[in-house]
C-alpha cells in the first residue's frame, strides 16, 4: 500500500506559502506517495497541483457533499458531506503531515492528527507541542516522508 | 473529472454473487470509471479485484479509523471511523451505483443513492422502487453506465 | 436510564398519518420515555408536539449545523451538520423505532435500526423485512415499549 | 429555547480540575442552561456531576455507538459512534464553552469552536488566540453566560 502523504492549511493564505504548499505537493509526488488534502482551494490547491506536476495522484476530503466542488487537481474527490467534521477523516487517513498556514480548521486536523500519534511537520503554522518545525518544503517533507523514495 | 461508479452489496454472499461482482467490477474498469466502494470483503473486494484485473483505480470508504483494514485490492482507502455512518460517504461520492445481493447495510446505502437521485442497478438484492433490476453483470453496468467507453 | 423511543418519519406525509404521529409522541411521553426523532417537520415535528403535550422530554438530532432549525417542540437540538448521515446516529441512539410513512431517509434509518438489531414497529411505511407492521399508534407503541409505563 | 454551554476537558487530569469542572458544571445548571458535554470520564464527567447536583439537564454526544457508555449523571446519551469524530458535533450544538485541561482531543474541541464564532473560556488548558483565559469557574462562566440567570 502506498504513502498516504497530508497536505493541511489555510484557503486565505499568501502567495509565498502557497508557493511552499505547491513545492511540497511536489515532493510528497516525487517520493512515490499520494497526496492527500481537504480538496478546497488555497493550500489544498497549490499542494494538489505540485503533485500533479509531478505525476502524483491526488486525494480531496471534501466537507460538501458534490464533487464537483473539489479543485481541479483533484483526482480522486471524496464527497463527504460532512463540512468540517471531515477533518477528522483527513487525520485518519493520512500516514503524515504537512500543516502550512492555517486557521482554526487546520488547528483541528493539527490536534486530530496528533491525537492520532502521527508525525506533523509545521511550516509558519500553529505552534503545538508536537509539531515538528520546518523552514522549508524539502525539510518538512524530509520530517514526514524521510530522504528516499518510497517504492510501492 | 472521471466518472465513479459504486459496487454495494454484501460481505456474506454466495460464491456465484462473488462471481458476478467481479464481472461487475471488471466492467466497470474497462469503461474507464473509478470503482467505489466499502473497501471490506464480500462483493466489495470481488468487485475491487474484477477492476484491478482490468487495470482500474479503486476507492474503498472504509468503516474503521485503520487504512489497514481495507482488502487487497483497494488502492486509495479512505479511513473514515464512522463505522456503518461512512454509507453515506459512498453515496454522496459515487455517480451511479450497482447493488448486490446484500443485507441492511446495502439497504441503508441503496435508501440515501436514491434520495440523492443517483441511478441504482440491483443484482439479487433488495427489491425497492426505483432500483433498475438486472439478471446480469453487464445489464447492470450498461444500466448505470451506458455502453460505451468513457473517456477520461 | 430512560427509555429512548425514535419516531421516524417523512417531512410530506398526509394530515392522517401526522395524527397518527402526534399520537404516537404522546404514547411514548405517557410511558415515561424519551422521543427521540430527526427534529425537523412532518412526522418528526407532530410526533415531538404529542410528547411535549403529554410532558415528556424531546430530543432532535438535526441534519443541519445550527440548532435553530429544530422544530418548537424539541427540548434538545443536537446540531449535527452532516446532513442525512445524521440518520445514523438516530438509529444508534434510540432504544427501539416506529416508523410513520415516509420516503427514502426513512428507509435509510429503518435500515440502520435493523442493522442493529433494535425493534421497529412501521405505519403506513416501507414493507421491509423485519419491520413489525402496526395498524394504529397503540399497536405500534405497544409492540416497541410495551403496555406498562416504564419508571425511571 | 435553553442555552446550552460545553464542558470540554480531559478524561485523565488532576483532582484539582476535576473539584473545577464540578463546580463549573453546578454554575451552569444554576444559571438555567443545559450542561453539555462528550458523555466519558473525568472533566465531564465531573461537569455532569455538579449539574446534575443542582438539579440541570446533561447531554452527552458519545464517541461510542452505545448510550450505555455514558457517564451516570448525563440524562441524554446520543450515541454517535463516530469516534472523536463527534468533537464536531460538540462545537456545533453548544452556544458556548469552557475547556478545563485537555490534550489533542480538547484541542480539536476548542478549534471547532472558534471556527465557528463561539466563546471559549479557558482554565489551565491550550493556550490558543480567541480562548479567554479564566482562573476559577466563576470567572469562566461569567465569561460565556454572564453573571444572571437565563430565564427558559
Amino acid at each position: 500500500m502506498k504513502r498516504v502523504i497530508g497536505v493541511i492549511g489555510g484557503r486565505r493564505v499568501s502567495g509565498e506559502l502557497l508557493r511552499v504548499a505547491e513545492e511540497v505537493g511536489r515532493l510528497i509526488a516525487e517520493r512515490g506517495a499520494v497526496l492527500l488534502c481537504g480538496g478546497l482551494g488555497g493550500v489544498m490547491e497549490a499542494a494538489a497541483r505540485g503533485a500533479k506536476a509531478s505525476g502524483g495522484l491526488t486525494v480531496g476530503i471534501l466537507p460538501q457533499d458534490d464533487r464537483g466542488c473539489a479543485n481541479p487537481f483533484i483526482d480522486i474527490p471524496v464527497a463527504t458531506g460532512l463540512g468540517m467534521g471531515r477533518n477528522v477523516i483527513i487525520a485518519r487517513t493520512g500516514d503524515a503531515f504537512v500543516a502550512i498556514g492555517g486557521e482554526y480548521g487546520t488547528l483541528s486536523e493539527i490536534a486530530f492528527a496528533l491525537q492520532l500519534g502521527k508525525p506533523v511537520a509545521g511550516i509558519n503554522t500553529w505552534d503545538i507541542e508536537g509539531v515538528m518545525k520546518a523552514e522549508s518544503a524539502e525539510e518538512a517533507v524530509r520530517k514526514v516522508v524521510g530522504d528516499f523514495r518510497i517504492e510501492d
